[in-house]
């Protein structure tokens, strides 16, 4: 923890209007396509799925888009979120490099994931929504939107992957504590779930399983939704917010990163800190380097194809333009249970393919060394996911150590991992 | 969440000295006895066990004592901590109350705790120890010391109740992250251990068993001393930095409580949140209640006789004039485990015996069944020893409600619930 600076802005500089990279991007993203027709998909195709507002804002082009108040004062009960000069970790790997991370992990929910669940539960709410749906691998989309959803009086199912349902059994119970329901998928609650049951009752899932589980769920429910905690432009767009308040808070540090670091699972928190820093890339001629962290079990950036492709299992969803293993594609059961989506999205796909962004694989073993690692340097227990991020970190920490670099690094720590222990235990005790 | 607003002191305000109130009490704490020869204990007994400075501060009676720089500095990784209007605890309890809590939570190891481990783990490294051991009963203060310790580069040796031990399963698992050796007990470690386990093998521990074993095996190793993380004055007296920032944080709310409330194990986080208002009492006429939280299965300052007695259960300690149920008591198998302990220290027993403080038991499905409302309302999943503190909250502002009283009520969050959710899910599932 040696000398470790945090940076906090004051709570009136927190970000007024999220960022959209599409008003920025040199070639604009492909368009979705309506799987029936595969012409483009138009808005109101999606509304019965989501939110108006949300969808509005998925095919928005404008560059800046306005934080609803109330959402902002939700938002401020932990946001801004600090930044951390980790001179400790630095101390640890006796670099030149000047490391900075995002601090996510300090949400009552212990991730950024409530960046879009707060907005997303709102924008359902005010429009009269009573019920939601959704899916989670780890369990820290679900847990923030059960908390989201139980503020806005909306009832929750939430689909969780049924191998972390069964390796994270803490996760649920958080859920429930804040008054979701939640069922291991596949399940016996839909049509989908029975089936794949039926020919596999082993079956552990994954997180396209449980997304066309929650989809259907939606479509058949009377005012219903579904709601994603990543991958769509509407996600990102939310999580811009770290991004923006990190772009603060390295001039309070007189500092600019050369390189941004996050992990990538469907793109929400890699996107949300890097968005705010790629537009000066674009428009201001700096030359930072976006680096995705990616589970080597699910390397859909790294080796995927670039296609039109499902974002769910059942082939339920609109046509996605993106780095894909294919929509029926199985991971290994990682720990990072938030990383084991199957493709990369829209945007980040269309920014991979013009060369905007760089992405590396990172097994887990790696991972795990990293986040012990920065455990005892930096005194945070890293979540599974974010320990891809960190391992990425060390590695470029260690390249400038051996060329002299005193480059600055910044990566973001995306949550904590005090409800993946049993993981650790595995990592220490030697059986991962 | 509803409007919760929080007051963020900036890093600049973080105190700069402890109070110890020793200084202002009207009637002084007896002194501690030698067992031997029930004379007052010269600080100098205390040196073989504790590191020197510790000891001075054990046995100081000057009014504020410097927090040391490089002490400053680390606890301003989680520093100054938040201050929270409850508004959302407020509307569900449709109090006209107005309910602040002290947010403790943030710290990397999720409680109050670290605010005495850094500067214990400090005075050691600074006198040269190399090892150190502890007890832990929930394992709070077992993962902080360790982290603390791993900074210091001090080997640790933890001794965690057994009961917890295999009850919360992640905490150890927390600690040895943190490169820390734990131990379940009573262990086969010490003398002490291998006796109480001859005589039963099935035991389950206590916080006295622990100290017993850690305090043993403190004196049998050279370099090595015995960390505490409460009932003792030098650790009370690390604590007041939660009280000293929440005055500050209550002025910038513009508002001043009626009533302090805290959660009482062994009087660490009770004593830091209080102690700088009851100041006040003392000196200004201020008319602030304070108002301790014990849990129903151990309640020694609202059932137990005011006696000399041992703070272990081996009696190696010195004799510690305060409410005791007896060193040799054996609590239920509550969830909150960090409240399990038999006595109430020197300087609060003597506050309670001058009708300055007060203590009210409470059931844990009382507690649980707060802690649910206070996870619901605010988002944050309390600690079970924090939900004792928020169920004696409820009370008052119910009773509030009642007679339309506008007062303020200022509790202590000890600390966040992620790693006893096993115990929610027992409440949830109504089986505790």
């Amino acid at each position: 923890m040696k000398t470790t600076k945090k940076y906090t802005l004051p709570e009136s500089e927190i970000p007024k209007q999220w960022y959209n990279i599409v008003a920025d991007m040199p070639n604009a993203p492909k368009p979705l396509l309506n799987p029936g027709t595969r012409q483009p998909l138009k808005p109101e195709e999606m509304e019965g799925l989501f939110a108006k507002e949300l969808v509005a804002q998925e095919f928005s082009r404008e560059r800046f888009i306005d934080i609803p108040e109330e959402v902002q004062t939700l938002l401020k009960i932990y946001r801004p979120s600090p930044l951390v000069r980790a001179s400790g970790l630095e101390k640890a790997l006796d670099t030149p490099a000047r490391i900075y991370f995002k601090n996510e992990s300090i949400s009552p929910v212990g991730s950024h994931k409530l960046n879009s669940a707060i907005p997303q539960a709102y924008y359902n709410a005010i429009q009269g929504i009573k019920h939601i749906t959704t899916e989670t691998g780890a369990g820290q989309w679900g847990s923030a939107m059960s908390i989201a959803c139980k503020h806005f009086g909306l009832d929750l199912n939430v689909f969780m992957v049924k191998n972390s349902y069964n390796a994270k059994p803490y996760r649920k119970v958080v859920m429930r504590t804040y008054g979701a329901q939640v069922h291991a998928s596949p399940s016996n609650v839909t049509e989908y779930g029975r089936n794949v049951l039926a020919n596999d009752p082993e079956c552990q899932g994954s997180l396209g399983m449980a997304i066309s589980e929650a989809v259907e769920m939606a479509v058949k429910t009377p005012d219903c939704r579904y709601t994603l905690g990543s991958v769509l432009n509407h996600v990102l767009l939310h999580q811009t917010i770290i991004g923006l308040e990190a772009e603060k808070q390295m001039e309070m540090a007189g500092d600019y990163p050369d390189k941004v670091i996050a992990c990538f699972g469907g793109g929400s928190n890699f996107s949300g800190i890097s968005f705010p820093f790629l537009r000066h890339n674009l428009k201001d001629g700096k030359k930072v380097r976006f680096m995705a962290a990616e589970p080597a079990a699910c390397p859909k950036l790294s080796k995927g194809r670039l296609d039109y492709d499902f974002g769910d299992s059942a082939g339920m969803t609109p046509l996605i333009p993106m780095y894909t293993l294919g929509h029926d594609f199985q991971p290994d059961q990682i720990h990072a249970a938030g990383l084991r989506y199957h493709g990369g999205g829209q945007i980040v796909s269309q920014l991979k393919q013009d060369g905007l962004i760089e992405s590396y694989p990172v097994e887990q073993i790696e991972a795990f060394k990293a986040g012990v690692i920065f455990a005892q340097s930096e005194g945070i227990i890293p979540a599974p996911e974010s320990t891809h991020a960190i391992a990425l970190t060390v590695r470029e920490a260690l390249k400038a150590k051996e060329s002299g670099r005193k480059e600055v690094i910044l990566f973001n720590l995306s949550g904590h991992g005090l409800l993946d222990m049993s993981a650790y235990e595995m990592y220490l005790n030697g059986s991962l």
